[in-house]
């Protein structure tokens, strides 16, 4: 039995700007506490801390006039004159001295005359045939660096291009400001270490990594210390306990206000609440408070709230801690294209893919929940719906913070369209035969890829959609989206559609008829799905109506999401392609067989380089070898091209 | 005596591109022996690395449907038709559970009704008041990702965003490619360590810590071994030796085909030279070749050589043999403040410093030469002026790769003109005030700055300018170059001008006439200098003229300049500012009080925020006390506006 306690707490959600600006008054208020101290490390050492107070050079450079040529020093006055017809004989000591680049001048000397434009009569004399100007190719004495000259200031971040003048003008260690320590305390009943199995109900503990790998990130020194229990007064003396030997506490879940949620309780009882809830999304149940003037964080426990209120709260602090420094995400103006909906009264950060189309960004929503850890990694950048608005519509400017380097995402080729393993085996035999070139795939089925092709969100489509008049793919369909033509099919694979049922065919489905007699639950595609296509065909081909079919109405994305969903127990059966079914070890009834292609925008012969390497590449037989042993696919005609 | 040896090695420069070809040719020839192996790493240890093989999930997440939040979970079909005037009871077991979010639901029930719209009626009974949907406040099985899905693509780099999905579903750990060891062997009979005070001729090795820290950023492992001095027998059998235990070796220095360079001579001994010279400035005399198939990179000993070659060459090898990743450095496109000359047939990179003014990105190039240490630390980005060009007009176009982020470079106040120490001052308060907001200061001298500023390449100019005739300055000279006006004056500083001499005065300079008197050497300040005018000036008014200034045609572009020719004696005296000959304990024989103003385009009431917050910090008391403690400093005016 599960009793109810009453409520004590309850977050009051205030907008973030008013949330941003508590904390940066609570920070700055007391200096004294909150800022760090310095210590000295070694330039080796240094890359990447922040510089403590203003660095000046010890000594110049050079410190003396020193040779930037091989070959002979002597005094310029000396050289007047001398030329191919009156060449000048110079004595060795008297006259010059050899150099070699990086010797000092001897001091009587202020030129250097290459090695090459001297001739040498024997080890102690040389004749030269043109005068030298007065400093030629001598490096000068605090020509680099005149001491005692401003090298770093305060609050810069050293790079390793601050290396070579750090240790050139004598500065052989640095006095940066001390990483702070931030105590990192997982709590929840429910948690389990990496590399366990879940039990039902138990969660794999995966954000005090997050939030240590964030922390070194922003020059802080994390300490991950043990989970521990939904149990408050533990929570309590541990967290009281860490601010003793740590400059920042981050407790992780149990911040929001629920019948196990413990960390605003403990901060109200062992310190004092700066602020509990903000508006955003995900992370609205954020609190924030001090214990013994140490700042501590409760951070909401779901991954991408973990994420983004750490990102958005305790860098800040950090950068605050450690004197001042502020490097930000790059960001790009994109095209949003897909209609968002967000609560009026809420900035929502959303997680984005972006694609380089037709000189603009487009950025596709991922998909949205604070649990969701997939879309983080295949994100390349978070966007803001701001508070002000009910959501953006599609085709709406959006600023873009990036999360992937600018570079890799205008590489990337934008698929959108039919799902399909093929695929991923295209991207990596592309990347293997083009280092740095992607292709990323945006699974909206059949129709949603021509729609995206059509709207200029993609660079290609996949589409396998079936004209039931003709037999003949994507042809119409091409041509109801592009009547003005202007794009081309490209031959991908033949697909093998079948059931997916458990193994063993436990309830001994043999067609689409047996479904629709059966009590068994399928799982559908979504509606432009080329698959829902090719089932309504096959459904109307047998003479049978969709309303036989239960769960007809239950859809899923991919077809790896149905084969999930069989695995699973969810559902009894669905429809898809026999590698979604061999991956997760379902059984396959095959039904049909059905041609993918890919269509471009364009004329073959003068396409964008990147389309084109991807083009050719359909051509390798190493991509076609590696699609085979997949099985369930004819790649008997990929590449062929079909101008409409 | 130095005699010289014999040339056996000479160096033929090959254009970049075909470089390029060959590396790339000669490390994809062989497969087998540059690309690295696999390791499995904790996903802990994980971040930076780059995926050997494609990463799928072991088991969906969630793993069961689960709670999305705390209520009571139950079957939606129960709940058709309750409403505020028909609620429905129920009962504990039978019709529903408790759940907090989290928990795995009861196989029986498919909906959660938060706790919040639940009327709690005993333990055991409750009512309800809306219906639930099918799976509402649900995490349904495998929502976020369905097993065997693929996670990670091979040659990809792993971010922190990656971690929670590769936890979430099952990868504890996950399979990598080997960091490339790279040793890196320092040379050179002249190197002395880190903290050593360096005698003439002697040069500190700092290149090695360089290359380290680049090798770590590129995803190598190095190790920097024992300097050896200029022996070819020496160097031979080490490079050798290091072959057998490495995957890449770097010599550092003795690559070109001087007497000392012994780099070149090795590998054609012990291995086989690719190439030896590249049509590139700086880092021509590079030298890449196979020992044991063991790649083996010769770098040029000049620390911008170095680390520009290292960066050409050692990173794409590096690149290549973890696995095709390439991470490039942003660009953007700027326009070039200053003509620049370089020779045809060379690709020559230049350090730029960056400012972003009215809407576009001005590169102005830093001092170059090789050896020039305090540029690298000051650039903020790297042109290429390509061979076919003999340099770039003033106002090119030319595109920037970035080493220091755009978002810094965005925040960074421009300020072109006349050189202070005051301004160091200025831009500290000013970075402290507005953490993020940075001043950099271009020593082009006053009427340098105004040159500047009418062109746009400056957001603000700092001048001290005297008009003879009226014994006013500045107002006539920036009339002069903004006949239109849109321009206003800040009073900065008033300063003492005079003669900076070596400590206790050795040659007993009273005044400018005494220098004229005597056998001492001036150094004077670059032409257009307000100190130089000012020179020129009170030569006039003591009615002396500059031919009998020995030294006065000797230019340097600083005070700081100034003052360590002096220190060093190279010079005996020069004109600069009391902080300049305090700092490098130089004795002081003032001349006359100046004025330091800012010239800022724009009107007070409208100036853009960054610039506005610096007009605002001039007047805070701390700008005053700090630049009043360095002395010889009238800070009683400073921020007084004057509309011209």
């Amino acid at each position: 039995m599960n009793i109810r306690r009453s409520r004590e707490y309850y977050l009051s959600d205030i907008p973030l700007e008013e949330a941003l600006g508590l904390l940066d008054e609570s920070l700055s208020g007391r200096p004294k506490l909150i800022l760090m101290d310095s210590e000295r490390v070694g330039i080796a050492d240094s890359v990447g801390r922040v510089v403590y107070e203003d660095v000046y050079a010890n000594h110049s450079s050079p410190t003396v006039n020193t040779a930037a040529m091989d070959g002979i020093a002597l005094n310029s006055s000396l050289t007047v004159g001398a030329s191919e017809t009156s060449p000048l004989d110079v004595q060795i000591e008297r006259d010059f001295n050899w150099v070699d680049t990086g010797d000092a001048m001897p001091s009587a000397f202020d030129a250097v005359i290459m090695a090459e434009d001297v001739t040498q009569l024997d080890e102690e004399h040389a004749t030269i045939r043109s005068p030298a100007t007065p400093y030629q190719h001598v490096r000068r004495i605090a020509e680099d660096i005149a001491s005692p000259e401003l090298l770093l200031k305060k609050g810069s971040r050293i790079r390793i291009l601050d290396i070579p003048c750090l240790a050139a003008s004598g500065n052989s260690d640095v006095k940066v400001s001390v990483k702070p320590k931030v105590a990192i305390l997982p709590t929840g009943s429910e948690l389990i270490p990496i590399g366990t199995e879940p039990m039902p109900g138990q969660v794999i503990e995966f954000n005090s990594v997050v939030v240590s790998k964030q922390v070194v990130e922003w020059g802080g020194d994390p300490n991950v210390v043990e989970p521990l229990p939904d149990e408050k007064d533990k929570i309590a003396s541990r967290v009281l306990e860490l601010t003793d030997s740590h400059d920042v506490v981050v407790v992780l879940a149990g911040s929001s206000a629920g019948s196990e949620d413990f960390t605003g309780e403990v901060l109200d009882e062992v310190g004092k609440i700066l602020l509990h809830g903000v508006a955003i999304r995900p992370g609205h149940p954020i609190v924030i408070g001090f214990v013994n003037h140490v700042p501590v964080f409760g951070l909401p426990g779901y991954p991408s709230s973990t994420e983004i209120t750490a990102d958005i709260f305790l860098k800040r602090t950090l950068d605050h801690m450690i004197g001042g420094v502020n490097v930000r995400r790059e960001k790009v103006n994109a095209v949003l294209s897909r209609k968002t909906v967000s609560p009026m009264g809420e900035d929502e950060f959303i997680r984005v893919t972006l694609g380089y189309v037709s000189n603009r960004y487009i950025a596709t929503p991922a998909s949205r929940g604070a649990s969701m850890t997939l879309s983080m990694s295949r994100s390349d950048g978070v966007a803001l719906i701001p508070s002000s608005t009910e959501g953006l519509e599609e085709g709406s400017e959006v600023s873009v913070e990036l999360v992937r380097a600018k570079s890799e995402i205008d590489r990337t080729i934008i698929l959108s369209g039919s799902d399909d393993i093929a695929l991923h085996v295209l991207g990596g035999v592309l990347s293997e035969h083009y280092p740095g070139l992607r292709l990323a795939t945006s699974s909206v089925g059949s129709v949603g890829g021509l729609i995206a092709l059509s709207k200029g969100y993609a660079h290609l489509a996949g589409s396998h959609l079936l004209d039931p008049e003709t037999g003949v793919y994507n042809q119409s369909a091409v041509k109801r989206f592009f009547p003005e033509g202007g794009v081309f099919l490209v031959d991908f694979v033949g697909r093998t559609q079948g059931l997916m049922v458990p193994p063993r065919n436990p309830m001994g489905i043999r067609s689409l008829a047996s479904i629709s007699e059966s009590e068994c639950v399928f799982i559908n595609r979504q509606r432009g799905s080329g698959t829902r296509l090719f089932l309504d065909y096959k459904l109307e081909e047998n003479g049978l109506d969709w309303q036989q079919v239960r769960g007809y109405q239950n859809e899923e994305y991919t077809h790896w999401a149905v084969a999930a969903s069989i695995a699973s127990g969810q559902s009894d059966v669905g429809l898809g392609i026999k590698a979604a079914a061999d991956s997760a070890g379902l059984d396959f009834i095959p039904l049909g067989e059905e041609k993918y292609q890919l269509v471009v925008p364009g004329i073959l012969e003068t396409l964008d380089s990147d389309i084109a390497k991807l083009i050719e590449v359909l051509g390798s037989p190493e991509l076609r070898n590696r699609i085979e042993v997949i099985g369930g696919y004819d790649v008997t005609d990929i590449g062929d091209v079909i101008q409409l």
